[in-house]
């Protein structure tokens, strides 16, 4: 490095401590110090996670369990000391999982493990069976000529690849939202995907998918990984691979859900909002730990641990646990019609949704010259293993529909290797959380709340015009 | 150590090798070494496994993947150039599984993943709904008042240790066979358990269970572990659980199916036999991968490469895949009544079912003055990781019953815990069988069995009434 360069780098260095020492007092930073060490000895969120998935279960939108969800949360915040609780109402779509099967026919009877995707039509009675096509992804199933598809099967057999950073989970997801559409514009009777997923269980895994108008809804599957195997070691002997489906999956209606929502008021800027959200919903195959029971936990924890601070700070922590984000969103589409008008109140938004895993980053999308704040916030995270990791944070599915009107958010990154282990599989149960794990989460949320909610001059606007990444 | 005990150690150590020295030729040694090594580069046992899981998959006694297994045996035995190919009727039990539900209906209603263990009677149509008591062992349920039990259902809670040596099968697996006739006793409605084995996936255990004369035959079925954990959790509220437990399951009577035998004869003592045993028929919830088609595609392959050997040993390498191992060893019992007379001709027995894990040590039941021979055999095992382990061996469930009639056996032991988190559950499937471990299993018993098929005195008879343990 030039002796110019190091100049340059030490006056950033400097000017980065001088802006973080504006806006956070040392008394501050030794509150979220001692914040973040109470957390580490706290197991509130634990406790919530074991209740949620024990007492309550799975929570698919507009189900029993989403209405006793519901209940449960509204008692749950009343109960750790939270202020304005409230159930703000949100329409969901309700759809009915019922029953699924799959057998290969030929040329070697097997039965599979499969599970159909959220939103799935059902079949006849009788299930559906036909030849299997295998097709690598949405552009090689674009490319194959119609009479190769017509009245085929479609299978998707691209594998999920294991990372920290979640990236195969991206590369994989797209066949089950829009897979089903795309086999049937070309005339596929049914399609089944490997999962985007990386369990190496029998255990599919679930997921939302979507129809496309113009084209008729036909039965959508996933598999679990050893299944789809078993597809493609009957496929390679190259001779014909025939599959019956069958299930009674169906559409419902409407149902009324709702976001919940409680408080810890600030000292003196308590019209302003620190903005900490999670999903109240869940699939239904596990009970929904790591997704997203554990983020319900994680967020109420830190906000409890914020609301017994003798040094309470500025704003107001707000956690919303949201309606429906499984299925479309719709918690975070009502809450940001609610609150849209108040958005500028809205001072930051983190969410907790990629389980209760090994946290190593805090990324920020902030106004830039607000990123020296954020790098005075990741030094108190610094005893935690959690680095700097750059400003593409998304703000999670939930808080990142702000992003458009202007939000900053955070993300506190967390090992996705074993998120997707259990991801919208019937092994997303309680037994896979680590309450370690947990209270490390909790102290890497709580110290990070406490500072954004104390900062004199908060993390400023995102330009409007900047979509939120789903 | 003192000089008299080191002279007393070099003579046992001379002792060792000379009588080695006696029993096998250099050439024999050399050859056994020279297998070792091809075996290493070999794949026939991992294409039999795959083969036979993809081609027949499950294999339930009496069921169609039963009659197709053995019909594909006499293909494969064939065509891999084994002589006297035959297949030797064995009647076996027929039983069907049918579906299964479990639900928690009180206090938090929660469906849970359950298996009828085999044998299992159904419930009526309405399932049956009672109060669950949980009970650490046989030994604490016999403890109970009868109206403690009585009416209820049995819930069996003690979990499976996980180690390499397999011993806490062992001390779960009693409930299993007995636990619902010893519930019936005291007058229980169904009974159910936690699994014996260590999978934390949510893919129940299923294996033999066997009701008593004098008590009805209720109910029984296994849960996953994350299930038993939701149960105990639900139990640990303090508040009364009430299940709700549901099957198809039935007895139908009794069919054929067969013991499918293949040889390579031996050079000058064609007559004796060494006999290489595992088992065709598996559990149906997987495919029976590595309990038992590894022990199919093991034994068959190190047969196969010793037949190609241009040093052929003395006796007949014999191959026996047995009927009906998990449902009460109907092939090992026809085998023996067959085969009793010639018993004596019978020089050692070895079986793979343990599944295609690492091979870490070699045991032999044998006569006390054959150990030395054990010791020579051992000793081309080690570079494959392999060391003497005592003189415990089972000879396993099928091979181990002609123990009683005086057959000397021997272990490959391997490591047993990878082996009880896929044993009996839907997850015992070919994806998890790794081509490595298959071949250093089957080069580690290649070599034991040629030796011990050329070896000049055999290993004399064990006393007559040691009964196989099982």
């Amino acid at each position: 490095m030039s002796p110019a360069r190091i100049a340059a780098s030490l006056a950033a260095c400097l000017f980065v401590l001088s802006a973080a020492a504006e806006a956070l007092s040392e008394a501050a930073l030794a509150e979220a110090r001692a914040l973040r060490e109470r957390a580490l000895a706290d197991d509130t969120a634990y406790e919530l996670v074991r209740s949620l998935t024990t007492e309550v279960g799975p929570r698919l939108p507009g189900s029993p369990g989403d209405a006793r969800a519901v209940a449960w949360s509204l008692a749950k915040l009343k109960a750790l000391g939270f202020s304005n609780v409230r159930a703000e109402p949100v329409t969901v779509p309700r759809w009915i999982r019922g029953d699924a099967r799959a057998e290969i026919v030929a040329p070697w009877p097997q039965a599979l493990a499969v599970a159909a995707l959220g939103g799935s039509v059902g079949t006849p009675d009788a299930g559906i069976e036909a030849e299997v096509v295998p097709v690598g992804s949405l552009d090689d199933l674009k490319a194959q000529p119609r009479e190769r598809i017509e009245g085929r099967i479609v299978f998707f057999t691209a594998r999920m690849e294991r990372s920290r950073d979640g990236a195969g989970y991206g590369k994989t997801v797209g066949p089950r939202g829009s897979g089903a559409a795309e086999a049937a514009r070309l005339g596929a009777v049914a399609m089944v995907m490997r999962p985007a997923g990386t369990s190496t269980s029998r255990t599919p895994h679930t997921g939302a998918q979507r129809y496309s108008g113009g084209v008729p809804p036909i039965p959508a599957f996933a598999l679990s990984n050893p299944d789809a195997d078993m597809l493609e070691q009957q496929l390679a002997s190259g001779l014909p691979v025939r599959l019956r489906v069958a299930s009674t999956s169906r559409w419902d209606g409407e149902a009324q859900s709702a976001n919940v929502i409680g408080e810890i008021p600030g000292h003196g800027r308590n019209d302003e909002v620190l903005l900490l959200g999670a999903h109240l919903d869940s699939w239904d195959l596990g009970t929904g730990a790591h997704d997203d029971a554990t983020g319900v936990g994680i967020i109420a924890a830190a906000a409890k641990l914020i609301g017994e601070s003798k040094r309470r700070p500025r704003r107001t922590i707000r956690v919303v646990f949201y309606a429906n984000e499984e299925f479309g969103l719709s918690g975070a589409k009502a809450y940001a019609a609610t609150h849209g008008d108040s958005i500028d109140k809205h001072v930051l938004g983190l969410e907790s949704d990629l389980g209760a895993f090994r946290p190593y980053g805090l990324r920020a999308r902030v106004a830039p010259d607000r990123l020296p704040l954020v790098r005075s916030i990741q030094s108190v995270l610094e005893p935690l293993g959690i680095a700097y990791h750059g400003t593409e944070a998304s703000g999670g599915a939930d808080v990142g529909q702000l992003r458009e009107l202007g939000l900053p958010v955070m993300d506190i990154v967390t090992d996705a290797a074993p998120y997707f282990d259990l991801h919208h599989t019937a092994n997303d149960t309680f037994d896979k959380v680590d309450p370690a794990l947990v209270r490390l989460n909790v102290a890497a949320l709580a110290a990070t709340a406490y500072l954004a909610a104390e900062a004199e001059d908060g993390f400023g606007r995102l330009p409007v015009a900047s979509k939120p990444a789903q």
